[in-house]
């Protein structure tokens, strides 16, 4: 390359507690190679934003304020769920993404998000390609479900596991204090894989500390089973402390948190899988319950992020920036962990058609032959990514969160009419 | 006192993150004094513990045992949930009280607890004294509901509080990042007052910044008005997001987390607020939405608990002791405000009888005229309850809770038939 570019980055999917972090780092990154790259334009909402030439120009962003991206949970610079057609389908969206990348001389690409979001970045590799268009692409593993194949580990779920397993733990101690109380569920994240469910078991190291049970979306929902299970646990323990994931199926592939039932308005009742949980173990057991629902509180919990995850989440995110800088095309920096204890990893590099549409499931061996717990094998994987607290500075009691200027650039080009 | 004489200490009603701290300092006092204490005898589960003469002998505990507790949340001795009826209508449970403690030669009862456990502390005192038993009773102030009167605030709320605020700004900051995602409920605790609730509006500044909503118990619920104000900040700031109390009610005083369903066994449909607002957004204005129900996750979240009520709890605890231990008797030690900024604060004395069974609520000039928001007094009352961070030591990712040995002591009476 002759003269700098400019970088284009974007966020994608659900956000994580460290995704900023992974921006600090391609931020950073690129201000470090001012021979290589002119300024690093960010697409509101995603691969959305550069659609509808909508890109906030990160350079009025002062040295501080990328520092503490750092330690600043959500996207800055806003997230979206949009999935690109493929080619066939849906040309006029690449042509357009290539017409606004070269109205800005964008010569990189970084996406940071999940599976969909590495497609995205896949397709756009082989459109440019195609048009002859110079631009390298490169991924950023995200996603608090773990769930991308090939990374030892996604940034964002080790503070997700961090914070679930340190919840749960703190649950526990409640409910043994409260006699009155015999069950508590907590319901965490998870669509189709339990890997946050996972996390909840390192709150215990064996059968008789809580958590008692982990409901998986990778195990079939049997609610005689479970009923029994809760029964066992609260007799021998004198209360059972589950956790949920928000993902559990029945064996005929069915949600359990499509209830079935209507509300006031005539509307499906949206019911969530704790209340379930909970509404089944008093309609058949009579135990006093509590549930909690993590939602967004989980993945948003910056304030006890995993040191690990949030190095990891910088680490990926330079990487990116550094590979896109010298060139690579269609790849994706990955975890790669090259011991367990002590634990060790490194950055690798990996295909973004190898990841893209990849869903990774908890293997058998993670979990336990009843179905209801994690094994040593789990625990060997999970316990390193929860280590250390990366706690952000606080002021009057909160922490310093930062929240961007995002700077609009100028439009060059028609409104796209997508 | 011419020997030294026995302690009972009991923990009872919903515990906190910090009630360990308040029993931290009782022992630590009363270990400071082996002139005037023999033993600490805690209650298991509370004064069910005295009833049952089910003591355990906190002699067995080291002192970095004790030390840890206090930073452990929920309640080391077991809570519970038992009100004293009146000395009229149960004599026979006062009159086994003192039995128990004239067989175990307790001098001194130290009652860790809210309203309700006040109340028994006080009648206790007063049936001692009608039977002659020599004995001091003191209390100390304990409620994550922050509803007893005099005290300036009750140890356990500055860490829900805390809690509350800053996973309000968190999921605020998940919140803004996701363009799809329009509103966002978080449900928090106060089944009768609105102070946990009134917490999360320390996360912004202004009514442009998140929570756009809280609904207190104090204001009467109506949905016609919920709706209209959710839509009307959806408008205005693309996103709404809500701290909902679970004890929020209409204006007919029924509960709102009463929702009149049934489930599939024909059983009421327990609800909760968050799920049953959810249910009214989607249903009236059709926006995508995100809920959030903290519960005893957010009352045992000491990893983030706030260093004043760590420092208040254990000072409280400290200073009951020390009561007790210079004969002081039907009296509790209270925490008086002396300043605002710079917060000052030291620890009076109150009468048991004045704290016990009055509940206090959230004054009106702490909430703004449209009901939906707290005032600047609400925030100077409510900011220096947060600060600073007493973070608990960790290992292996996890932090250090301790939990005790609970030996028993020696049974010297009959059981008790009640």
């Amino acid at each position: 390359m002759k003269h700098p570019r400019n970088l284009f980055y974007a966020q994608s999917g659900g956000v994580t507690a460290v995704i900023n972090a992974s921006a600090c780092g391609v931020i950073e990154a690129a201000r470090a190679r001012p021979d290589l790259v002119g300024t690093v334009y960010a697409g509101r909402n995603g691969i959305v934003g550069a659609l509808r030439e909508d890109l906030i120009d990160t350079s009025h962003e002062s040295d501080a304020t990328i520092a503490a991206l750092r330690h600043t949970p959500g996207g800055a610079f806003g997230s979206v769920r949009y999935k690109l057609k493929s080619v066939a389908e849906n040309a006029a969206e690449y042509r357009r993404l290539i017409e606004v990348f070269r109205a800005h001389d964008i010569g990189y690409f970084v996406y940071n998000g999940g599976g969909d979001s590495m497609d995205t970045a896949n397709k756009l590799a082989q459109v440019a390609a195609s048009m002859d268009y110079d631009i390298a692409c490169v991924g950023v593993p995200k996603t608090v479900d773990n769930d991308l194949p090939i990374t030892d580990v996604c940034p964002g779920f080790g503070s997700v596991a961090k914070y679930v397993s340190i919840s749960t733990l703190e649950a526990a101690f409640d409910v043994e204090s409260m006699p009155q109380t015999k069950v508590f569920i907590v319901e965490v994240m998870g669509r189709h894989a339990g890997w946050i469910a996972a996390a909840g078991g390192l709150a215990g190291n064996d059968p008789g500390e809580p958590p008692h049970l982990i409901l998986f979306p990778e195990v079939a929902y049997d609610e005689d089973r479970f009923v029994e299970a809760v029964r066992d646990r609260v007799e021998r323990f004198g209360n059972c402390v589950v956790v949920a994931s928000e993902g559990i199926r029945r064996a005929d592939g069915t949600f359990v948190a499509e209830s079935g039932q209507k509300d006031d308005f005539g509307h499906a009742q949206l019911g969530g899988v704790a209340p379930h949980l909970a509404e089944v173990v008093r309609g058949r057991l009579g135990y006093k319950f509590h549930y909690a629902v993590a939602d967004y509180l989980q993945r948003a919990a910056r304030h006890i992020a995993s040191a690990v995850d949030v190095e990891q989440a910088y680490a990926l995110g330079r990487a990116a920036a550094e590979m896109a800088m010298a060139g690579v095309h269609g790849k994706l920096p990955v975890i790669v962990r090259t011991s367990d204890e002590p634990y060790r990893w490194e950055v690798g590099q990996a295909d973004l058609s190898a990841v893209a549409n990849v869903e990774r499931h908890l293997p058998p061996e993670f979990i336990t032959e009843d179905g209801f717990h994690i094994t040593e094998a789990c625990r060997r994987y999970l316990t390193p990514l929860i280590q250390g607290e990366d706690y952000p500075p606080y002021a009057g009691g909160l922490p310093m969160y930062v929240r961007l200027q995002r700077n609009v650039v100028p439009r060059k080009l028609p409104a796209w009419a997508g």
